[in-house]
Parts: C-alpha cells; sequence; structure tokens
C-alpha cells in the first residue's frame, strides 16, 4: 500500500469522520437481515455476512491496533484465527470453504468485537498522535471495509436469492435505465498516460503514473441493456460454441448455465430475482450478474469486442459509469514497476495477479468516494454473482 | 408401520400426553442453543437443528392432518418442499447437503409453524374422532419425532464439536463408567426366536417374530472403556491393515483417521469434546463415536468379534444396555416376510436395508420408552457422529 | 485359506496337470486381444489384461517360489511392486487406479514372465518334493488364477465394449436360451445344513459346516430373461423410486442409467453388445449385467424377492445354474467360526466382509472345475461389468 | 489463419518436400516406443502418442481432403468422431479424458491411415492443381503437425517417465550449458514495433504488426540453472508464500509440489528423469519443467522479475533462445485487430485466450523452422510438463 494520503495526514479530524462513517455504513447495510441470514457460506465465494462484519474489523485490530498501540488488549485471542482471509502472514486461519459452518461467536458478540474496535480507534484519533504509518493504515483499512460493504451487498443478494422463497432484502443497491440513445466515442491512437498519481488514497495495483500506446478505437456510451441480452440468449448464443472461450463453454457446459445469475424462466418469461425480490425483466436496465465468459461472447456475437482496461480508463470522462462494474479485456497484471509492500499488506493485491480479468468502473452497491478512473477491480473468468455489466468497444 | 397400538386406540388421552411432552422435548433439547447454531449443516450426514424442528412438525402435517382433517390450512406451502428429507413420495424436496443454506425461514418462523400444528393435532385428539389410522400416524409422528430428538443432539454436537472454540452445550447426555468387573454371559446353541411381537409400538423392520438358528457363543457383560481403545491405538492399530477391513482401511487413510470422532491429542495427553466440553479423558468410560470399522478392528485386535444381532438380542436381558448404540457384526436387511407400507410411510425404513449395519440397544441421548431389545437401529459403517460403543463377543 | 486337499497331496502329477492346464487357458483366453487392448484400465475395478496375466504369475513367484526354493531367482524384483493386487502384507503396490498408465513392462515380457513362473513351478511339481504347504498354495494358486480368468473375460468384454467401433471378440461366453417353463420349488421350514466340508478345495469364506434355520419358500427354477427385463423398463421402472433402494435410487440417477450394462437403444430398438459384437436382443436369453440394485428392483416390481445365499444353497440341487452368478439378498459376512490365516493369504477373503452382496452360482466364464454350490462370490451392489443375472424366490 | 504463403504458392514441390519429411518426422519420434507405450494417457493434458499420429493426420483428411478433393474417398468414417481434437465445428468427438481408453484402432492401422493420408496429399501436390486456399491448408497442416511433434516429446516423456522403472528413451532432446557468464542487456524505452508481418508463414494470434510502448528495462542473455534453482528450492521458496500467486499457493500445496517435474530426491541427491533415463543432476544446465507459478516465485525470490512477451520479442536479437520455452509475464491475449477466420480453422488459436500465460521462443523438442521470434505459444499456469524455462528481466 504505497497511496499518499497528504490531506489525511495533516487532519486526523476528518479521517475520524470518514471512519465512524465507514463503521456505521458496514453495519447499516445489515440491518434489513434475520440473524440466521448471518451464518450460511453457500459457495466458497460468498462470504458469511457475520464473517465480513468481523473480518474487516480484526483487519484494524490486527494491522493497527496490535502493533501501534501498547495499551490495547485484544478482544479476543481466537478471533485472528476466526477472521483472518488470506493474510498468511497474519498467521493460520480458518480455511475458506468452512467459514459457514462458525455459528459462533454469534451476531450479537461479533457488533460487541466491532463497538469495541470502533472505540479503539475513535479514542487513537480522537487524543493520540497517530503518526503518519498510522493513519495510513486507517486509510487502508476504511479503504477495505468499503469494499467488504460491496461484497456483503453481493453475499447478502447470493444468500436471500438462493432461498427457495425469494425473500426481499429492500429498494437499493438498483439500477437505472441510461436513457439517452446510443453512441460511439471515438479515440485517436497515441502513446496515453495511465495510472494513478498524485494526492488522495490509491491502491498500490493502480499506482505509477506510465504509457501505454494505443490504436485508434471506439466505445460505446452506454451499457448493453436486459433487451439486448435476451435477443442474444434467443438467437442460440449459450449453443453456439463459435462465441465462446474453450473454458467459457466448459463454464457454461458444467454448469447448465443459460443466462446471468438470477434470471429465472417462468411461464415462459424471464423474472430476474433482485434485492426486492422476483420481478419482472426490465429490458432498459443494463444486464447485470455476467460472468466475462458471457461478456466476452455477447462481444463476439456483436461482432465487437470488450475494451482493453487502458482503452477503458482513457475514454473514461466520456461517459458516464458507476450502475455497475465492467469487464475488461485486460488479465490482471502488474503496472511497470510494480512492488509489493513488505509483509501482510503486501498480500493485498500483488498474489492475484495471474487468472483473473481487470473491471473498471464502479457499482450501486460501491461505497460513496471508493471510485476514481484509475481503479483496478478484478476478479475470476467466471464470477456471475458480482455486480457485473457489459461495455462495448470497437477497433478503428 | 405396521405396529399394533392397541392402548393408543383405546386411549387418545394417553396419546396426547405421550404428544405434547415429546413437542415440549424437542424445542427444549434446543434452549442451550444460540440463534447461530441452527443453522449449519457441517457435513451431509448432519442436519440444521432448525430443520429437525421442522422436519418433525412437517411429518404430522403432511402424513396426518393433510390427508385427514379437511379444514386443516397449511402453514405454509413452501414448506413441504423446505422440510421433506427423503420422502419421494412426498413430492419434490431441498437437496440434502443444501440444507445448511436455508436461512429462511428464521428459527422464530418454525417455532410458530410447531406450535400451530402442535395445536392441530392437540384440538383432534382432544375434541376430533381420530379413528385407528390416525392413531397410528401419531404414534409413527411422535416415534418419528423421537429418533430425531436423538439426531438433534448428535447434530448439535457436530456443530458444536466443530467450533474451533469448543463451546459448551451443558451436562446432558454424559455417559456413566460400568462400575462392575468383566464377565462373560454364555448362551446355548439352538433355534431362538427374534424380533417384535405383542402389544404397542414398534417399527416395521423388527417385526415378524421368527426363528434363527444360533451356534454357541459368549458376550460381554460390558463395554469397551476408553482406557482399552486407548491400547488400541497405542498399540499401533490405526496404522496395521491386518486388522482393518479393505473399505476401513480406505476410511481411516482418506480421512486420516487416527482416534474415535472428538478425541484430540493435546501436548501428548488425549483430551474429549464433550457437551460439556473440552474435557480430559476418563479411562472408564466406554468409548463413544467410533465407526464400525473401527469397532471391527478393535474386536480383531482383540481376537473376539461383535455379536450378530440375533445373539445381541438372544443376550440381553442378561446384561444393562442403553448408554451407548452397539455396533452388531450383521449388515442391515429385511427379516423374513418383511413388507413395505404403500406410498411414503413405506419409505421409512425399507429402503435402506444396503450398505448399513445394525446396531442394538439403546443411548443416553435415546427418548425415553424409545428403546426396546428388538429395536433395529442402523448406519452406514464409517458413521462416527452417532452415540456408538463396543461390546465384544466371542464363540464358543 | 483352509481347504483340505488330500488327492493333491497325494499326487503332484495330478496338480501339475491342472497347473498347465490353468496357466495355458489363460494366455488362451487373451489370443483375440490386439496388444493394444492389454494396456487401458477405463474405470478403477476393470484391470489391464496385461495386469491380470502378471498378476496371477506374480502370486506364485511370491507366495510360492520366493519363500519355498532357495534356488529360485526373482524374474525382476521390480514387478513385486508393479503385480501385487491388494496385499498389504506383501509389500508396497501400484495404486490400483493408476494401472493403465503402466506401459512398460510390454505384453511380450509379461509373457516371458509367465513362462519363467511356469516353467519353475513345473520343475517344483516334477523333479522337486514339495511339502503339503506348497501343495496347498499351487492349489491355492490355480483357483486364483482361474477367478483372474473369469474377471479377464469380464474385463475384456468391458475394454471393447466401450470401444466406439464395438469391435468383436468371439463367440465364446455366450448365454444360452432355457427352454423349459417357469416352475417354482418349494422347499420346507427346516434348520439347514450350510457350507462347505470335505474333499477337494474350498476358500475359506465358504468353510464350516453349520446350522441356519430358513422360514419355508419357493424360488424359481429359470433365470428372468431379457424379455421379462424389458418390461421392466417400459412400465417405468427407472423412474420409479418406489421400487429402489435409497442407493440404488442414487446409483441410476447419478450414473444415468436406465439399462443394463452394453444395453444400447438405436432407433427404438435394443441391442447389445457381446463379445460377438453388437446385436439385436434376444428376449429369450437369461438377462445380463444387472447391479445388485437393479436385481433387487426387479424382484421388487414383481412383488417377489431375491433367495438369501442360505436359501439358494439349499435348493441349489433342484434347479441347473451356471449361465450367470446370481444376485442374492445376503451381506456378505462371515460364517460362524470363521478366521481369517494369518499373512497375505489371510488377505484373500475376510477383508471384503462388509458393503457387498453375496452372488451365487457361476457364469460362462467361470473356470472348469471351479464351481461348487458352496461358492460365495460377493461384489459391490453397483457391479453391472459382471456376468451377473437374477433368479427371484417368495416367502410361503 | 492468415499467413502470407507466397512462396508455397508459388512453389508446391517445395511444399511437397516439407510436407514428406514432415510425415515422416513424425512417426521417427516414435520409434523407439513399444506398441503398448501409444496407448496410455496418465493425466488430461497428456494424449497417447497414438492419437497424436492420427489427429495430425485426420487434420488433412477433414480440412483438406474431404472438402477440396471430391474423388478422395475417407479411410475410416468412425475416424473423425475418434481423432477430432477440440474442433466443436467438425462435429462431436470423443472426450478428452477418454483418449487413452481407446485401445482401438490400434498403432498398425493408424499407421496405415497414415500412408494413406499422405499418399493422397502427395497425390493432389504432385499430380493435382492445388490452389492457393489449399496450399495454405497444407501449410497450416504442416505446422499444426509439428506442433504435435513437440506435443509427443512432451507426451512420451511424460508417459515413459511416470513408469516405476523409468525407461530410456534415447539420447535426443536434450538441453545443454549455455558457457557464458550472465549478462544484462539494457533496452531503451519506447514506442517498439510487435508482431509478425511480411513473407513466410505464421499464426493469426501473432498476426497485425502493432506499436507496443515499452519503459526502459534489462534481460538477461541466460536461462535460469538448475544449480541456481537448487539455491530457490534450499532457501526454503516452496515453504514461503510470500513468494507465491495465490493459486500458486494453492497448486503446489495442493499437488504436494517441492521442486520441478522429474526431480527426484534419492538418498539426498537429486536427480532428474530425462529422456536418457534418470541421471544425476547438472546444474549447469538450464532449469527445465517448471510451472509459471514456479518460474513467477523464482523471479520474486531473485528480486526481479519474468519480461512480458513484448520485452521479449524486443530483445530478442541480442540474445540466444531456442532450448526451452520461456516463461513471460504476459496473459495471453489477442493482438489489436485480431479476428477469428470463420468455421473450424478459426477455433485454432483464439479461443484459448483466457486463463493461460505466454511463453515465447523455442524448445529442442521444436520442429526445425517452427520458431520465430514472434511465435506465441501458451500454457495454462500450472503446466510442468512442457519444455519450459526461465530469463529473468529488471526494470531500469
Amino acid at each position: 500500500m504505497k497511496g499518499k494520503l497528504k490531506e489525511a495526514v495533516r487532519n486526523p479530524t476528518v479521517l475520524l469522520d470518514r471512519f465512524i462513517n465507514c463503521r456505521f455504513l458496514t453495519e447499516e447495510i445489515c440491518t434489513p437481515l434475520e440473524v440466521e441470514d448471518y451464518v450460511p457460506q453457500p459457495i466458497p465465494e460468498v462470504s458469511p455476512p457475520k464473517w465480513h462484519l468481523a473480518h474487516s474489523t480484526w483487519f484494524f485490530e490486527q494491522f493497527l491496533l496490535v502493533p501501534f498501540c501498547p495499551s490495547y488488549k485484544v478482544y479476543d485471542k481466537d478471533f485472528a484465527y476466526l477472521f483472518n482471509s488470506y493474510y498468511n502472514n497474519a498467521g493460520d486461519r480458518i480455511l475458506r470453504p468452512n467459514r459457514g459452518l462458525m455459528s459462533r461467536p454469534p451476531v450479537s458478540e461479533v457488533m460487541a468485537y466491532r463497538a469495541y474496535v470502533t472505540e479503539a480507534v475513535t479514542e487513537l484519533l480522537k487524543e493520540g498522535t497517530p503518526n503518519s504509518q498510522m493513519l495510513t493504515i486507517i486509510e487502508l483499512g476504511i479503504n477495505h471495509e468499503q469494499q467488504h460493504q460491496e461484497l456483503l451487498v453481493y453475499d447478502i443478494k447470493y444468500i436471500l436469492g438462493n432461498q427457495p422463497t425469494f425473500p426481499e432484502y429492500g429498494n437499493r443497491f438498483i439500477n437505472e435505465a441510461e436513457n439517452k440513445s446510443l453512441d460511439w466515442i471515438e479515440i485517436e491512437e497515441g502513446v496515453k498516460s495511465i495510472g494513478f498519481s498524485g494526492e488522495g488514497f490509491s491502491y498500490d495495483n493502480e499506482l505509477g503514473k506510465h504509457k501505454v500506446y494505443l490504436a485508434p478505437y471506439k466505445i460505446s456510451n452506454k451499457l448493453v441493456t436486459n433487451g439486448e441480452f435476451i435477443e442474444f440468449i434467443e438467437s442460440g448464443a449459450y449453443e453456439n460454441f463459435n462465441l465462446w472461450h474453450s473454458d467459457g463453454w466448459d463454464f457454461i457446459n458444467n454448469g447448465a448455465i443459460k443466462a446471468p445469475l438470477y434470471w429465472h424462466k417462468v411461464k415462459d418469461r424471464w423474472q430476474i430475482y433482485t434485492l426486492g425480490g422476483l420481478k419482472d425483466i426490465n429490458p432498459h436496465l443494463p444486464v447485470q450478474h455476467v460472468s466475462y465468459y458471457e461478456a466476452f461472447a455477447f462481444a463476439e456475437w456483436k461482432g465487437m469486442r470488450l475494451p482493453t482496461e487502458f482503452e477503458w480508463e482513457t475514454a473514461a470522462d466520456q461517459f458516464s459509469w458507476g450502475q455497475l462494474w465492467e469487464w475488461t479485456s485486460s488479465a490482471y497484471l502488474p503496472y511497470p514497476g510494480f512492488q509489493k509492500a513488505p509483509g501482510a499488506i503486501g498480500e493485498y493485491n500483488g498474489k492475484f495477479m495471474v487468472n483473473q480479468q481487470v473491471l473498471r468502473g464502479a457499482s450501486v452497491a460501491t461505497a460513496e468516494n471508493h471510485s476514481r478512473k484509475t481503479y483496478r477491480n478484478f476478479f475470476a473468468p467466471p464470477s456471475q454473482w458480482i455486480f457485473s455489466g457489459i461495455r462495448l468497444a470497437q477497433s478503428l
């Protein structure tokens, strides 16, 4: 983590406000849940809400309070084992697929743990004299928790959306139709400047402003809609191997996948599970919950392609984005000069730089102030449960 | 189900008492749980407590109230799908390994469902005129729920015993040492009478008093103890293939099994997770949580054998039993003349009569009035999470 | 192995004849094969023909020549590792599912190995002074190789029958119609004598003549035919869970099994792969290649049952048997007083006495002189590739 | 396939020579094999040699003779099913993991098939009037067969190297030490020209000369050696998760991988299986049979990195390459303007452009005239059985 944090360093009060808001918002996302909803882990990628609540708390305890606050007393020494995610440097941890078996500690105790750690960090920011390294870690911890807020929304939707009874969560995190006509933004060839530099927070994976040569291209001003995706389905695309990657073809066949996640064909009509319950499909909304394989196949079918992440970033000021993360054709690889930070913090990004695809933009579930055009999100190609969509590009 | 139910038929009041007690006891077993503990299904065999509570209720609704009480209004039509276990005749059902993903309905609603059905059956018994067939089904439903009470205890123990924090449940369902010296009961050869006949309830699998010829044998008056089992382990038995079935050898090697379930070697000392928490081993207690493979291997190591279920039943009046279900060397097969009842009730026992081993006796978790010497319990040979133990026999 | 071998002991010349014939016959079974056919192992249960040829040779080397003939020089020390099957006492061995990866040694060398060991045993029987223990092992080795002759036929059929081109092997090991009308043989209740005693060879698992009480029953004089089995299929039996064991229902559904092995529905007509190639079904032939689950379900459908192995043995003199092994309703369990021999020979039978079902009789692929009415064959319930059939029984 | 083939078009005689040589060489590679070695498929990625021989033949039949030579008579209509690899457009095919079960057709018939097709193509080139499209397909067929020649060597090595007896193949395809001191080639930043253009054959994936901006870097003049890799191992690198991708850490732990493929520690000394048999390790040879994960981890351990494929191509004229394919840090993605050809030929490359890593260079098993600096080879990150090595780079 190498974000430059000048403002924060100058002003712990601002950071405290953001910290408090962030902690509150995480809990607020969970309010519509029953206690039982906090427990299951239906697939390895989907973690129990209880786990997100505790893990984002453990991050502050493990990386801030324990190393920097000598008087801090660990809430429960077992929690490091229970709520570490993948930080091998931070000691043993429970295997990821077993998170859903941990009924203990109960939600009430996780909430007490949250309050305890929130209080300790608050006190530190109010009354302590946090040095620059500590402020940097708090900033990272807030951004880390914001990422988990978004994952919380994904995972809650998955847990509820796989109940046979399709329970409602509420009318939040819902897309809107882009009411404008399709247009193509043309970009000239040239050496472009890519990556983050300057004030404010960024992740290490987007750092290092550097040059990339781009051939001329055009990129759509709109996301692909449900209506267009229905055409794709009805053209027989899920049965036409010519449109698919070899791995994608295996993915849809092994999983018997015939549509995006949460689509249900009920009596010849498409319905979609949303956080507001099962609804008739709206053809004007952007298509959501597609894997990279489906995004790629859709572009093939259109005779177009997905943009690279560099093309996306170069054109991003010329279209609106933020309803859905947009699959790019770029594999997730390090920028020139990328170096992992030493220790556990260094495990944050670098070790995932293989077998993942970059998504750019943000979604309706992304925390405020957590998006920027240089942000590099990444997921494995089969991921459907994320808030993903499709924007097309063409070479000129 | 062909149990003769003469007393019950004569006296609905007695049956009502037993019904109310049974319903109460199921809920009472769950009182030490946190809401979160009702949800997980750590392995396919272990069902969520929530599921047991609802399934044993659904049984009365499905097989008694719906077919026999025209005015009865189903509590929630989705529940038939959610809480059917394996009754294919009773319609679609959720796949067994997915029970742990169902956070809905919440525990509170399951409890409301229980109350609703308990009330309906109570009214039927109090004010209705239940015919003999209905009384038979209530009797079966009570026995069915008693079986689930015992499974509830097994499953609660498994869920809590696999938390890294080993939480306590309470001091119930605990074994006691058999304070008597080892003795061998000798039985003479001859044609013996086996199986249930007479008044009172029995399952269909134990019906049909019939003759079995037995060669002379002797059988132990005591269960094998933890102390004896430690000797077995320390002799290197888990590394000596000569003692094991071929499938048993695969079982312990594939699962890296080195001891009964819930045994933990901490700093060279054996500890056992009990419902009262993690405890030092007591060598005088009967050994518990052994698979059939381990029971067999132990007998091999002793130069003895397990009794057949017929030997066990023939000698059962001459020793005390009831702390642990006792593995027999008998595969679970139909008695002469066994016939499945038509429809879903007929799925109760017969369809499991392959690849299962008979256990006889009862355990500290068995409901009162739910044991008799003709009772045939059965589980797959690898089952360790049940309350199982070992009694030895020898041919004469 | 506790067979009494009086005649053999008296007459090594007779044993030599049988040994030579047996060795010759194994090789003769393979003559229609291409070299390539000796190599694959399509499923773990089906071993490469090359492996059978070598393993049955290794048995004589390992258990006779090495321990008893000091001047014998092992053909190749690696072969003990390559061609041990499951005798843990005889040292390390290659894992069973990997047999099909061993292209070396080539078939020609396996044949040279066979000749070398055949020669050494021949010499021992001709010129040596084999003691009683050695003759016993030769007798066992012959019987062991005869078992592998039958498995060779099964495995060759499986390898060829799973080629997309359905190659022919030749017109051997083919069933014939039982041209007689269906009749039921009635047996009175009583204590019957079961098991082998007397002169000649037997396996340890059939030893110990002992008493079994049987209730009265009747048993069919004929095997179930293809024609009857087609009726069963056409009644919808493979879709009717009421007919199946719970495990059987999983077996046919997980494997998408809709008919016995080698049945192919081609343009609405049943064809069967036989060793003579793909043929139109003959409804008068006995049905072959059914699993235990299918045999059981067929009997359920008929409102009858399979005989126990004791019922079968008691009635066996009153019907003709030997085209197909007949599934019984008996699990494979030890007879009273059964004891494993010490060491590797003791691994022959006892360790399989769980999760297996007994078959009685013999098949067209069984070696001459290798059948008797007390013989206990056994296979796991899903086994379809064996030469199995169905005989029905009914209680009286 | 869009290679420009001007010389070939002008001169069918030259193409005939290359065709004949290519066909001969494929068979020549197999001469040291026993017939049995042609059959097994030990892991899904490793195809039976018999399959390579037939598949490379089928390619000419399917894409040249059948569509363009009306008088051509297909050798055997079943072969299209048996020997199609992954061309979904060319009809049904046998599932890849089942290739090792196909003992038929025997090797002798596959050889007859080869001769038949070789003859037909020869005649076409000698006496026919092949048009430009046909010549293009022959050119592609030769290149395709050359790729399979290399895979043949990999797969033969895998099949023989996994025999417990480590049989020898012969002294071919063996690496040599690079007898020069380590030096670093520096490349200045700038927009570089990447990709193939001009005369001669190329694959579609390398076509389209295009610009790429590169920051300054240096690249090693030598491959990493066995000696250096032993240091890496002995430093504990296989136990240090900081060096590995998250997927790489899972890969080495799930597979219990502690060294490159074919390395065996025998009595504390490293030995390596080579095509000449098991040998003591030579520390001066380039390290071979490393996965991408291991190549990456080695670079991390050195504090360096792997080159991108663009860095590699830009510097390739300044170092010698060709003993081993060199892992790059580039994911396998389409070049700007890449378009799949229509139909089955279009399946050649494009559909693999996800989850694969690019290798550059060539190996001792690469066919003559089959290498060029723009050639883009690709394999999944875990692949160890390929002839892969490591060249390091550093940013300046």
